[in-house]
């Protein structure tokens, strides 16, 4: 191999992003269907970008204010008598970083408004067609991520080499502690995203049914209902914008962290100490054009065909030949013999075989939660039988799902730490993350495709279109609720073991050799660190439960006061309820995104590097238990409710929707609307962007506490 | 001082064990009320006995197994070129140590049997004397589990250092090491108590509850409800012997973690290093002294005195008396100059400042506790508030407040941790628990009021009695409740420290010096370790639903086949409600059991004593967090329902028992048992047994996995 390989990456990265302009222009060009439809989706779309502009505005405050700080701190060049490789310029890469989040969630948010009415359209036609224009919506979106990361992170690594090629041999480590600065603003704006959208979403769609459905007696997405819209206008804010920004984050925060650690490793290298550091954005790289491929095989042939069936073959193809071209990556890109890694040894194929792992983690934590959370399996039928002695056994029985459904993950999770870093040391577990997110693009298009088909059919039901137009988003809908339950134990699985990369990496930079919680202050610092993830979602769960309220008064209000909406002669304000649920998400979202950016700074210098380990510590363990607890008791919870709506056989009864047990069940399904949907999935950039502020602030806080 | 002072130690314990019997024999005196009353508190008080038998039948197949593993391992003397100081002895401890265990439930459950329906013809003249009925039942609880507790401890240390002598140097590590077995031995029985008590009295609330309020219209307590019966021995097995098992176990577990701790200091010591093991059982023996003189303190003039500042009167004045006993004990027992104890130097002040510090720890944990249970303070106002939007929000509400309420008790937690450590090193976090603990007698009497009252009100309401009655056992009750949530606050918190003192005496036993989460295997430990209080807690939940599936159709059953049981004509076969929850209990106990008492064992002879210490803080962390959540959930969920009693306000109405509002209240009551109940206070036990596992088997495996 020979040193132009570096170009490789942001190439990879155009490619990405060109065949999501060619995808996205195909969706563009699809029907939007009739004048009533369209002015629908025109509403969600006004929504959705109404509250991508509430909350840029406030996050560009922030975001300017944390540029500065940064600025500051690349002016300091000396901590301890130990040199620091910082520079101003990491508050650009920092800029350029949340731009590109943002633009990652624009993208995927602007192409989901746009691709809802045309599947509903399409829908007036086939199942077939209105895959094809869903999914196609989708992989703008992983496309979109996937492509604007490795651009990013090539790109930038790219200049800043070159920026500091006076430095000499420090040139290397100066860019990519430069680079930390991208991270942390793609981890920030995910955070606010997830949040914020998480929040706005299920506040929206609590609100509209506890007033619609339960007091007014009309159907869901009911174009009477005044919170309706920004019920559809949350599943794209939240599910779609919310996740794109995080899996986004994931991405760039796992692949950094890999580059962190391969700087460190020792070999005899054709490419000056490099190619460990480029081997994870190459193999990112071949990840998206994997995905492309994978996206082909999506398709399904008449009505009768699977979707589920269509999306795994795509997703197995998208993994497998990944994996397959990572290994001659990895045997071209590495150099031969024995690779060193803080006393750990280990060689290419070591390396190679450490992404299989990740690859299997991450299959396995997918499979784990399907299974907690699918209709027709034990778990949730358990709910459903206990939803027969009332609304507190419904409740009683999802707790305990969820918390069951820790075991797996968790084992398979320390399984595949211990596996990958006996194979290629923390280089191993890094690896192991990489590989797995390499096919991000697919894992989105995936997930992104769900929401899309759920608006569709809100579209679909909005414009009184015929039953069989519904039948078929409902169709896709249904298989979108599982991708999305898979799609958190992907995302859950890749935070943990991208944390774990970035504690490593923080580890290193800091300039301990060790966190021994034996120690009282750091086993202080574990405590605390576990309690965050409890605080953190209490504050996300109660502010849906405060703009619900807000939402329920509001729409209580409307019917009240505007004679004739209930005979549809009069439309609803249906922007007053938008702009509840947008003022709401974005004043609630800043005290947990607070928690998460200040804390680590505050320990870190009040009680140094290792303190801080512990408290890093603590978030990952607890954060990702409440994270896959949380989704997975909301994801059951959920499904016992829809499997009332083909029936449900207790004692020997059946029941069906409007029974007391369905009403039960629609109890768990609420409760479980901000455990799956807000605090949960929040749990991951919780941890990542605890990780990455540490590691930002590693050098600045070397040898305080020792 | 001088060697004497050895044997003053069992002199406490025996002084407590004195009053305790006069106290039981004065409580035998007092009337029992008519022949109707004497009936029902004999169902009661048979219930409860059959319960504990079946429960022995099954213990006791396990303590001669494990007593056979420990004899066995007593032939051990050398593992990798180490020697062991172990003793075949070491099964007869444990054994003494389950049945002294066993034998502290059962005081307390034969007296609270006694004291209830005294309690409730004491309430037919006056508040005072209920208060004085039932207190003293608690006392006498409190006085056999601190009595019992510090004798065998004093009395068993004492033989085996006889025992032991011509050992010369290693005297002193044999006999504590075998003491360990004690320790052991009271806590796997607290485990089994604990949890099948817990799930015993949640089934048959909740089943009672089910059927009899929801579906029959009859009230609680009912003597037509079949269940009702077992529901009130529930309250005995569950909430007295369980309790009085855990209490027993943390007091024992922690005085034993200070003595580990203590005889690795060095000093100049006049009693051959003795005096640092003997400050903990002196500390222990002065808390039951000034435990008795406090309470002396509780009692009220009239019907119109405040029951609750009685009990605090007393509570503080045990607390204050014993730290100020504690000081000159301290000065007295303990060397001049330099304590060290493994590179932290300290002095007798530090020691005694640390004992303050536990204190206060316990006092802010209860505090805590009390604030987010309380009726009327904002945390359950705001459950209420919740309750008017339905089920759900009911629940959403709570559980936000439950992880809410980690908050405070962890920063205190940690805050104590590093104060105490910094005092007086690792020494000063495991006296702080002692200190904490020294008062457990003054504890469990509060504590163990509560159900007696609560089983008093039973009796009255079952016996018909006049309603002044059971205006005065409500009174009574709903002090209890309080004392109930701080005084799991302090279990929690007494858990917590007993394991950090626990932790670090394993890893000086397994020969370690770190436990450094950095390391790939250590961080694998701390995952699984964090996982097991989630299933662990799903197991006991779902027990307790299962449990009371069994009761809802034992009790519907018997509504149908037995004619004339809702016109009092009939009487309703108590004894199969109480056949069934006690089975239930038995049969559900054994698998969270194993897991806590097989885990260590497997992880520390699999992976080593590094990868065991990561398990047990991953345990510890979680486990106090899930327990505190937990615990203050239900707590609140309680109380929010017990606020719609006297009505409560919203936007602007009042709603009173049998409102929408309400209904939903209770909902999350049921939700919040066996939160509160079984699977929150379980926590304690769980983390405490897995740290005595560990530490009985640290000198077996050390050197494994280094």
């Amino acid at each position: 191999m020979n040193e132009y390989v570096i170009y490789s990456v942001p190439a990879f990265g155009v490619f990405g992003l060109l065949v999501m302009a060619f995808k996205s222009a195909w969706v563009g060009r699809q029907d939007a269907g009739d004048e009533n439809m369209r002015e629908l989706a025109g509403h969600i779309a006004n929504g959705a970008m109404a509250f991508l502009k509430a909350e840029w505005k406030i996050l560009s405050i922030f975001a300017v204010i944390t540029a500065a700080l940064l600025a500051y701190s690349g002016t300091i060049h000396e901590v301890a008598g130990r040199a620091i490789h910082s520079h101003w310029i990491i508050s650009v890469a920092f800029l350029i970083g949340a731009v590109f989040s943002a633009t990652a969630g624009y993208i995927g948010m602007k192409v989901a408004t746009r691709a809802n009415v045309r599947t509903t359209q399409a829908a007036r036609s086939s199942l077939k067609q209105a895959l094809k224009v869903s999914f196609t919506g989708g992989a703008v979106m992983g496309l979109g991520v996937a492509g604007l990361a490795i651009l990013g992170l090539g790109g930038l690594f790219i200049a800043f080499l070159a920026m500091f090629a006076d430095l000499g041999v420090n040139q290397v480590r100066t860019a990519i502690e430069v680079l930390t600065g991208f991270s942390l603003g793609a981890e920030s704006i995910a955070l606010f995203s997830r949040v914020g959208g998480g929040i706005y979403t299920k506040a929206a769609d609590v609100g509209a049914d506890l007033v619609g459905k339960v007091e007014a007696g009309i159907p869901e997405d009911d174009v009477r209902n005044p919170a309706t819209i920004a019920d559809n206008v949350g599943d794209n804010v939240g599910d779609v914008a919310g996740m794109g920004a995080d899996l986004f984050g994931s991405y760039v925060a796992t692949i950094l962290a890999t580059m962190v650690l391969g700087q460190e490793i020792t070999a005899r290298d054709t490419l000056g100490g490099l190619s460990p550091i480029l081997l994870p954005m190459v193999i990112g790289g071949l990840g998206i054009v994997f995905s492309v491929i994978g996206m082909l095989f999506v398709r399904i042939k008449d009505e009768k065909a699977s979707v589920q069936s269509a999306l795994n073959v795509g997703n197995w193809a998208a993994m497998i030949l990944t994996v397959i071209a990572s290994y001659f990556a990895v045997m071209w890109i590495l150099p031969d013999g024995q690779l060193t890694l803080r006393s750990a040894g280990f060689d290419k194929m070591g390396v190679f075989l450490s992404i299989v792992v990740g690859t299997i983690v991450g299959a396995i934590m997918s499979f784990s939660t399907e299974y907690y959370t699918a209709m027709g399996k034990k778990p949730v039928n358990s709910i459903v039988q206990q939803s027969s002695t009332g609304h507190a056994t419904n409740i009683i029985g999802g707790l305990s799902v969820g918390m069951k459904s820790t075991v797996i993950p968790i084992l398979t999770l320390a399984a595949g730490i211990v596996t990958s870093y006996y194979l290629a040391g923390l280089y191993g577990v890094a690896i192991a993350a990489s590989g797995m997110m390499a096919t991000t693009a697919m894992q989105l298009a995936i997930d992104a495709f769900g929401p899309i088909a759920d608006n569709a059919g809100g579209i679909a039901e909005m414009s009184q279109l015929p039953p069989d137009v519904r039948e078929r988003t409902d169709k896709l809908d249904a298989v979108g609720n599982t991708t999305a339950a898979t799609g958190k134990g992907f995302a859950i699985a890749s935070a943990a073991l991208t944390a774990l990369a970035l504690f490593a990496a923080f580890v290193g930079i800091a300039g301990i050799d060790r966190i021994d919680i034996y120690k009282a202050p750091v086993l202080g610092g574990l405590f605390i660190g576990g309690m965050i993830p409890f605080i953190f979602s209490a504050l996300c769960i109660q502010a849906v439960g405060k703009a619900a309220m807000d939402m329920v008064q509001e729409v209580r209000r409307q019917f009240r006061e505007i004679p004739g909406i209930m005979e549809y002669k009069a439309k609803p304000e249906y922007e007053k309820c938008v702009a509840i649920s947008t003022k709401a998400s974005i004043r609630e979202m800043l005290m947990p995104g607070a928690i998460a950016l200040i804390t680590p700074v505050a320990v870190g210098f009040t009680f140094g590097p290792e303190v801080l380990g512990g408290l890093l510590a603590g978030v990952t363990v607890s954060g990702v238990l409440m994270g896959i607890f949380q989704s997975n008791a909301g994801g059951a919870w959920d499904n016992a409710k829809k499997s009332f709506e083909q029936g449900v056989v207790i004692n020997g009864e059946t029941y069906f929707k409007g029974s007391e047990p369905h009403k039960a069940s629609v109890t768990g399904d609420t409760v479980g609307d901000p455990f799956k949907d807000t605090s949960g999935p929040s749990m991951n950039i919780l941890i990542k962007l605890m990780s990455i502020v540490s590691l930002i602030i590693a050098p600045y806080i070397y040898g305080i506490g020792q």
